[in-house]
């Protein structure tokens, strides 16, 4: 049984599809979300439906695999069950036997104790999220334009983004080429490119998984775009109206926004505590399973965790936290079917060992840093390079397709097609 | 003012765009949606972006618009200002002064007075509509897919569709489709073959608006693709897990049904109503206003109204109430525009007279009917006649790119790619 439909749990079931073993894929979504391209669903740059693939559509010619539509909530490792709940037909506390399970449940977005903040400032990471903020943010402009009072249409068009990572830089990037290009003659009596696009991020330079120089041309990108990246600040209060940001050096500042995006912090889903809780161990701050070196639970050869919720014991003795990247959930479930497989003809696996590939962010329109393997490019190749990448993980052939045309339109007009605010409140006529 | 961005106040803005004057266009929509097309997002063939377009992207290059997002709640005709409500600002009650007026409000799908049915049959009329369908009918199948029961699979299996007009036809038409040939493969536990659509409709035959030999036709190719026509037949109760439907001649039945769809009656927007009592006149049982030949209220030349709200009187005293088609509106919102043209120029307008260029209707993957002065069509160049009309109409050309791509793919694979989950209650990690 494999729990989690994202970048890991796909690859352990695809990689199976020749193996005698029958599976079940449970999740609670139907479909496998491309996370990598949330944040252009939340600008409004693709339709939700472009950056997700229904999962009984993707194995639909995989005979072996059976999904189901369900929330696991807890785990009986003694007896070898899930408990699932949410079941489609309003069951729930319904048990399911396995004799190997792999669970890759993935991670959310952490607000670092402030559980409150979350209502103001929605994450970037489920399409939920993402339509959530689409509707602020173009409702945000809706509001500007019929304000009278000029400080209340500045905190209108003003925009925070909290986290410094890939997708926070992504985010920035993306409202300000919504407001300078796209908006640019939506409106009448707001001059969108006025727009304040705040990036705040605690660490002294963003992308800080990337080498500093990478960092600092990318902040100049953002600069350039209209994007004004605070590093070594932290968001200390998300109030109704305002946000209030430290300086590195202790400066409080309340500023005035009505829009706050989340994308900082990690936390993992709750089944790594609910494994560990299980197995009668213990997880990271980070809320973190630990695994062995073949990505199994201490003594339990049949128990497979991996993706951004489990840490790697390596064979040396340490303990490595990889990336929450999608390679390493994708490496990490390949390797889970092969050692299966392994299995299977009585052979033994090697150990689990991550193959960095590199790291690619985007900025904006046309531009992008790259570390590959040492070599470090940003700009237009590396803009290249990103776009590639990403078609060529896109799962399904008419997503690449629809993805492609939308990508093409915006570039030539610097349009984006899928600006619909569907929370109005109000019932359509 | 142009109150309302639909097919007919659509239509007005845009032939206004060489006039004199100053065009204000209010709905409480962000977009203009394109009605024919959204029983498709309903069933996942398409994503909602696709047949919507913001209504200030198709307005950009129109200098003399200005869009704005609000609800009219009401008029005050004497001072000719509108009441503005939930303003995007979050404030309401704001009065806008207009020279000449134009309300569009459309229709909506009427319960016949059962308004509690509203929340277990949801109508297929509005975007947000369509999207709990789609939800609905998805989660139907996963439902079934874990059930062990074989009557309440069942249940789940039986779709009910109220409604035997153009787009009661579609759904039913579309849902058997679903489950015949795109889900065929999808399960493991259920056969979705075996999916029974009920298409009820009172009268003695579908698709009235159609001469009789095509609605026949239309019935043979509904049950060709696995859809019961009920004609004859009405809705009496709609229960938690049931549908009570009475026959022709009395004889009651009750369906156990967990997914009913409403696509009957039809109810003018409040606006109608709302227009009306400013004015001091009565609206029919519809809720339908009268206005007359040249589309304003009596003596009140400055106002106009249009679309499926009203019903016109024509000159020689009888009252026409024309079709709620997209025609129609489009039709009177350039008839509209010509006559504040005409004014500005102090020449005098023709009554409104409405060309009627014929019917479609779809029922499946190549199969339509086609009613075009006269000429009767079915089959297949019936169907191909409803593509390029569609397209035609379909407003924006990223749109005709996108949803042309996703019709190939579903035509070749019998695929429907937008099929997301996306009130799963859960929140996704």
């Amino acid at each position: 049984m494999v729990v989690g439909g994202g970048f890991g749990g796909l690859q352990v079931v695809r990689k199976l599809r020749r193996a005698a073993v029958d599976v079940t894929l449970v999740d609670r979504q139907n479909f496998h979300l491309f996370q990598p391209l949330v944040y252009q669903v939340a600008t409004g740059a693709l339709a939700a439906a472009e950056v997700a693939a229904p999962l009984r559509a993707v194995l639909k010619r995989q005979a072996n695999v059976r999904v189901m539509l369900a929330e696991v909530t807890g785990f009986d490792l003694e007896r070898q069950q899930v408990v699932l709940d949410h079941l489609p037909n309003g069951g729930s506390g319904k048990t399911l036997g396995y004799d190997m399970l792999v669970v890759a449940g993935g991670s959310r977005y952490s607000y670092f104790g402030h559980d409150d903040w979350r209502e103001r400032a929605p994450e970037l990471k489920s399409l939920a999220g993402a339509l959530d903020i689409r509707n602020r943010i173009l409702t945000a402009f809706e509001a500007a334009e019929v304000e009278s009072d000029d400080e209340l249409r500045r905190s209108w068009l003003t925009f925070v983004v909290v986290g410094g990572g890939p997708t926070g830089v992504e985010m920035a990037g993306q409202i300000a080429e919504l407001a300078r290009e796209t908006l640019r003659r939506d409106f009448r009596g707001v001059d969108t490119r006025g727009t304040r696009v705040l990036l705040v991020e605690t660490a002294d330079r963003i992308l800080t998984a990337f080498p500093p120089l990478l960092s600092h041309r990318a902040e100049r990108a953002l600069e350039k775009l209209g994007v004004t990246p605070l590093v070594g600040h932290t968001v200390v209060d998300i109030g109704p109206v305002s946000v209030a940001i430290r300086s590195a050096d202790g400066e409080l500042e309340n500023v005035a926004a009505r829009t706050v995006i989340w994308a900082a912090g990690v936390a993992a889903s709750p089944l790594a505590s609910a494994l560990a809780s299980a197995d009668g161990s213990q997880v990271d701050r980070a809320g973190r399973l630990t695994v062995t070196a073949d990505l199994t639970l201490p003594d339990r050869p049949e128990v497979f965790a991996i993706g951004d919720m489990v840490r790697v014991a390596q064979s040396d003795g340490t303990i490595a936290a990889l990336p929450g990247l999608a390679p390493v959930a994708m490496q990490e479930g390949r390797y889970v079917a092969r050692v299966i497989r392994d299995r299977l003809r009585g052979r033994a696996t090697e150990p689990f060992r991550y193959v960095d590939k590199g790291n690619l962010a985007t900025i904006g329109r046309s531009k992008a840093v790259a570390d590959v393997k040492g070599i470090r490019i940003s700009g237009f190749p590396a803009w290249v390079t990103w776009l590639v990448v990403h078609l060529f993980y896109l799962i399904g052939f008419q997503n690449r397709v629809l993805v492609v045309t939308r990508w093409a339109f915006s570039f030539v007009t610097r349009g984006r097609g899928a600006r619909l605010i569907t929370d109005t409140g109000a019932q359509a006529d």
